[in-house]
């Protein structure tokens, strides 16, 4: 904040008031958001009154730093919670300097900016943009202890989906194996819902890869894509993989093999002080020498999130992105191709460690190939 | 749009984007959206290139009027999505006159607006507030069929929470069960996801309407609230009930028999021709009557609907909602009370029919005491 000159910052990211707070609660479908000043030690936690409680107990913040504005600011035609925010902002003496908010980010609608545009006519307002997206890109020891779990769930919970896809099973009973065996977690620790729903495109769906379920049976002589992550206190661990029920076609069979080499080389060329289009390159060159052309990202940051993503919103494996790595980023490396009427991803989680990038999971690499 | 003089109208607001086009899937972690202009027989879908082909697979739309913009728009610093929307507008005439946007809903940011705004100069940008969501409360036969397929499964997944709320079960077992149960649906129809995650305080989280689950088990003495939806094709169907584990204490059955009488006397209000804040008053002075004090609103209108919420932002059961009834709304009547360190919450999805109101469920309408 002091270096971009930020006198105070709003954040309407959920994943980022967890971080700077503790805050967890399925509230951020109304308007709620944390204040950090340079003049205060702790932040302040604004949302629905009915929430204040949640904050209360899920945050470290003194119950006089949580405010719960009034019920009749939800959803109303005549106010907007930002009017109680500016409110408590000018009470505060926080009106005036710079203001820092989240132009991009979930949650932080046209609606919010003009009103605090409006009512705060002596703050300048800027963007922050990704500021505090970008400091939770290195994870502590503890954020990597949770992933860690999570890599557990989302291990034992690919092998339940991937036995769940057989013919004649409705594409909504794997789901519902995969979702227990995803929030129940494991003997020691339990799992949490995912900022992604379970994805599983089928058949042509496979050509694109945020398609869900339905209640149709599986059918021999179709692919079926499963992404899906373990979660652990709201920290992520994704993975992908792709079924072909019966016999697969030449063309699945021989890019899976494609695929799964540059996502070898991909994970090998990852590593501190290697810049994220690196990392991309190595793909790009294993697909070219085959002919397979891809044109969009192959990872991003994952960990701590909240709906309707797990990525982290900073660093992508893409040209032109030249944020170089370090140890402790955590990346989830998924080299989807989806072509005019089938696709295929393979997908992997790993964490920058010291000399190189590590997986946190330890599962077939491999087009699963049930004949 | 013609009313309120709108030439051309860009909607963001997933469950807008499902109702006017069929499109499903979990993508509006990116900025996408659909057009609507006088001038066209049907709506535009702009996402990203990955992204279009799920709109080939599940809308009605000309596969031309599909638009999949490069992935390099994707959380980038330099160009944003909606200069893509703006050059695509430019390019069919369509930057002039008056275009809506949904100012307040989710996934439009202060950015998407902002962006707009710079390119397109010889526009009107006006807020078309909730226009298409006041279009879907009133529920087609069609509709209606769809949520009364998700009153089975809530049905059934509450049951099936009830029974696991019991000493010594980990919250998160509970969990599992409950989303396998909401997932799986029925033999004749499978469930879908629900748009927001189960929500299950216990004890002192009682206090409070939106807290997730834990690895803890449940225990003797504490009261658990089950907030749910069933969910059939996005189609919701929400229940809540509140479970106690060993002897309630009085406060706790005393209120929970005047949430009930007050749920009973507002659904027996709520008829076509009522308005909105009749319906609440029928709530409020059953609860007076016993002392209870209760400042936020008691209902609001649900069905088809997309993370983070199942509402539909438009009625809702409060003082100053003069919204009339008509026949086919259908609401989600949920009066909790949540007090400084307990609560409650017993619920009703009801069904506005031509002379009443009738629930979707049928389902024990009280407190759940497991002595």
């Amino acid at each position: 904040m002091s270096e971009r000159g930020i006198d105070v910052l709003l954040s309407t990211n959920p994943a980022n008031m967890a971080y700077l707070t503790g805050y967890d609660g399925w509230s951020f479908y109304v308007h709620q958001l944390i204040v950090l000043s340079q003049d205060a030690d702790q932040p302040l936690w604004i949302g629905r009154g009915m929430d204040a409680n949640a904050a209360k107990v899920t945050t470290y913040l003194d119950h006089d730093n949580v405010f719960g504005y009034p019920d009749d600011y939800v959803q109303s035609e005549t106010k907007h919670p930002m009017n109680y925010v500016a409110d408590l902002l000018k009470g505060k003496g926080w009106d005036r300097g710079t203001i820092g908010v989240e132009m991009d980010t979930y949650y932080f609608t046209a609606a919010c900016y003009q009103t605090l545009l409006r009512d705060l006519p002596n703050a300048s307002l800027v963007d922050a943009g990704t500021l505090v997206n970008w400091v939770r890109v290195i994870k502590s020891a503890n954020e990597l202890a949770y992933m860690r779990q999570a890599a557990r769930i989302i291990e034992k919970t690919m092998q339940t989906g991937v036995d769940m896809v057989r013919p004649g099973e409705r594409q909504c009973d794997a789901v519902a194996a995969i979702y227990a065996s995803m929030v129940s977690g494991t003997p020691e620790f339990g799992g949490d819902y995912s900022s992604i729903c379970p994805m599983l495109p089928t058949g042509i769906g496979t050509s694109t890869p945020h398609l869900t379920w339905n209640d149709e049976p599986f059918k021999t002589g179709e692919a079926t894509i499963l992404e899906l992550a373990g979660v652990r206190r709201r920290y992520h661990c994704p993975m992908a993989r792709t079924v072909h029920l019966g016999k697969p076609p030449q063309r699945l069979t021989e890019t899976a093999q494609v695929v799964v080499e540059g996502l070898n080389n991909a994970i090998a060329a990852a590593k501190p002080g290697v810049v994220c289009e690196e990392v991309e390159s190595a793909w790009r060159h294993t697909i070219e020498r085959h002919g397979i052309v891809k044109e969009s990202r192959i990872g991003y940051s994952t960990g701590l999130n909240y709906p309707p993503d797990w990525g982290e919103g900073t660093l992508s494996l893409r040209p032109g992105d030249r944020t170089v790595l370090q140890p402790h980023m955590t990346l989830h490396v998924i080299p989807g191709v989806w072509l005019d009427d089938w696709g295929i991803e393979i997908s992997e989680c790993i964490h920058i460690t010291e000399n190189g990038a590590q997986p946190f999971c330890d599962f077939p690499r491999e087009l699963v190939v049930k004949d």
